[in-house]
C-alpha cells in the first residue's frame, strides 16, 4: 500500500475548512531566503510572485497581515541550538540586508513584523496572542521554507487551533523533496493546502 | 544539485551534538500506534523492539524517562483541529487500550508518562520544566510517528535549546517514504541521527 | 501620594472592557481549596456561592465553561519547585477527594475540565488553544486563590489578549490582605473588575 | 489567624533554596520605569543601586546575565489588552529614551538584551530556551516593579522549575504598598527572597 492509502485507511487527510476570519502569514520571505547563494533557490520565486498577488488581494479585503524575520542579535548572545545545526543563519541580524522582508512584499502600516529565532513563527513570539487580539480562527500561510519554517508553523497554528491553510504556489523550498514531502505531510494531518487562486475565489 | 547538495552548500547539516546531561522521550508508543488497523504499520513494530533495548540502558544508566501519550477527554471537549484533520484520534481517552503505553515499554515508578492532544510533546504540556527541573541538556527521541509527533517534538526540542538526537532505527511510521523524508529534514535542520546501538556505545 | 494615585497619574487602571465572545473560567475550586484544614478558608465559600450563580447563568447562555483542576502524578514525578515552596500541594492527585471539583460546581458534559501542575491555568495546558477554537475573546475568572492560582492565570489572559474579568466577588482567599492587594493590582494593570451580579447584567 | 499565620499552618513559604548554576536577570530597569514622571518612583532608585552592585558581582563570577526591555512597534502594531489597561507603555518603543537599559546597567558584549510585549520575561520570548542553553538551575532576579513585571517574572520562571530568588533590596516599585504585598505572596508560593548581600555571601 502506498502511503497515502494507508492515511486514507486511518482517517486522516480530513480537512478543517475556512472558519470566518482568515488572516494572512508571510514565513521568513526575507532577502537571505530568496537568494539562492543564502539559503533560497528552487521554486521560492514563484512562491513569492504568489504571495504578493495575496497580500494585495488581502490587503484589499482588510485581512490582518503578518511578517516573520530571523533575526540574531548582532553579538550571537541569543544563538543555541538551530544556529549549531545551520551556523550561518547568525548573518540574519536586526540590521543586515538579508533578514528584511523582500521588496516586493514590503509591510505597511498595522501589518506585524515579527522577529523570530526558530523554525516556528509561534515559538518564543507572541503571535497567538497578536492574533487572539483579531479574533482570528484561520490562518492562510506562505513563505519559505516549505519543509523548514512553514512546517513547523503549520503544526503551532494547527496545535492552537486555528483552521490552517497552507497556500500550496505560495510555499517554497530550496529544493523540490522536501518541498513535496512536506505538503503530503501538512495535507494529511495538520492544514488543507489550496493554491492562491482557490484561496482567492474562496474568499472573495 | 540534489536536495543534499543545496542544504550542505548552503551550511545545514552540521551536528548539534551530545551535551553531559541526556534524558529519553519516548514518544506515542501506545497500543494504537503499535496497531496497523488503528495508526500503526510500517517500521514501527522494529522501532519499539530498538526503544525496548534504549530504555533497559538508560534504566541502567538511571537516566530522566519520559513517556507520551495522546489523549482526549471520554466527552470531546478538548478535541480540536487536529480531530477535524484525523477525527479517527479521539478514540484516544484517557482509559482506552489504544492510549496506553505498549506493554513492552510499561513505565515504572519516577518515570513521567505525559497526556497531550497535540503532535509535540511540548504543547500545551509541561515537559520542558520536567527537563529543566532535572538540568537536561540533550534529549534522546524514540517513537512514532516520525513524520508526526516525533518531527513536531523534535522541532521544538531544538527551539528549547535542547540538543536533540533522533534515535534512527527507534523511531518509526506507517509508511516508509514520510519515515525517510522527515529522517531528511531533521537531520539538515534540527537533530543529530543515531542508531540505538551508536547512542548506547556513546553513552556507555 | 497613595498608590492609587500614583497608578492613576502613570495612565494605569484604564478598563479593557467586554469583547463579543465570553467565556467562564472556573479556577482550583476543587474540596482542597474549600477545606480550611487544607488549602482554603477565607472568603472562599462565598465565592463559590457566587460562582455557582455564574455557572447557572452561563449555561443558560450557552457559554463556554473550563474548570481547572491541579494535579499531580501519584508518585510525583512531575512534581517540581511549586511543590518544594508548598510540600503539601503533592497530595492534589488525580483520584484524591481533594482534587475533585467541589458537588456544587460539578461539570457537566461538554464543559472542559483541565488538569494543571503550576499557578496559572495557561502554563503547561492547552487552554489558549481549547478558547481560540471557540473563538473567545474574554475570559470571565472565578476560583481561588485570588492571590495565587487567580492572579496568576489573570496576568496569562491578558497577555494572550482575552480581555480579562476579575469576578470580584467569585475570587476567594484564605486571608484577607493578600486578595485585596491581588485585587488592586489586576485592577491597576491587568483585568477589569465586576462583581457576580454586574457580570450578569452586563451580559443579559 | 494573620495571613503569614494561615501560610505557615497550611505548608506554604517552605524554601526552594539554590541550585548549581545561577543567571541573573533584570526586569525592565529602562529609563522610563525610573522617571517617576513616567513608570518609576517609589524605591526603584535604590533597587537599581543595588542591582549595580550584584551586576559587577554576577560579571565577575562569569554568569550569565540577561536584562529586558519593554518594547512595543512604531507603528503599535502589537500592543494590546495590556496597552488598553496602561495605554501610556506604548511610548516603549525600539528607539525611544524611555525603552533603553539605564545607564548604570549598560549591557556588554554577550549579555541578552530581550524585547517583550507583557509582564512576563517568558512570555512570548525565548527567555526560557536561552536558559536551557546555559543549564541554568537558579534565577536571580532584579527589577521593576516587584508588582509587576517582576512578580509575572517569577511565576512563570518558579512554573518553567527554576529555583527562583527574588533580590529582595533589588527590585523595587512605584508605590510600597503593592511592592511589599507582593513580597509576601512570592516569599510564600513561589521563590526565595535574599537581599543583595545575602546573594553575594552566598555565591561567593
Amino acid at each position: 500500500m502506498s502511503g497515502a492509502d494507508v492515511y486514507a485507511k486511518q482517517g486522516f487527510g480530513a480537512s478543517s475548512g475556512f472558519g470566518e476570519a482568515p488572516a494572512l502569514l508571510i514565513v521568513d520571505f526575507v532577502n537571505g531566503f530568496n537568494d539562492p547563494q543564502m539559503f533560497g533557490g528552487g521554486n521560492i520565486p514563484q512562491a513569492i510572485a504568489n504571495t504578493k498577488r495575496l497580500l494585495a488581494f488581502a490587503r484589499g479585503k482588510g485581512l490582518p497581515v503578518c511578517f516573520t524575520r530571523v533575526v540574531y542579535a548582532d553579538d550571537g548572545s541569543d544563538a543555541g541550538v538551530f544556529c549549531m545545526k545551520a551556523p550561518t543563519l547568525r548573518v540574519l541580524t536586526e540590521s543586515s540586508h538579508a533578514s528584511q522582508v523582500v521588496d516586493d512584499l514590503a509591510p505597511i502600516a498595522g501589518e506585524y513584523v515579527l522577529r523570530k529565532t526558530q523554525p516556528s513563527a509561534f515559538f518564543g513570539t507572541d503571535l497567538a496572542a497578536w492574533l487572539i487580539r483579531r479574533r482570528v480562527d484561520t490562518l492562510l500561510i506562505t513563505g519559505a521554507t516549505t519543509s523548514g519554517c512553514v512546517r513547523a508553523t503549520v503544526v503551532d497554528s494547527m496545535s492552537y487551533n486555528f483552521r490552517t491553510v497552507v497556500v500550496s504556489d505560495g510555499v517554497g523550498d530550496r529544493a523540490t523533496g522536501p518541498h513535496e514531502a512536506n505538503l503530503f505531510d501538512m495535507r494529511q494531518k495538520y492544514a488543507d493546502l489550496h493554491t492562491t487562486d482557490e484561496v482567492m475565489t474562496r474568499l472573495a
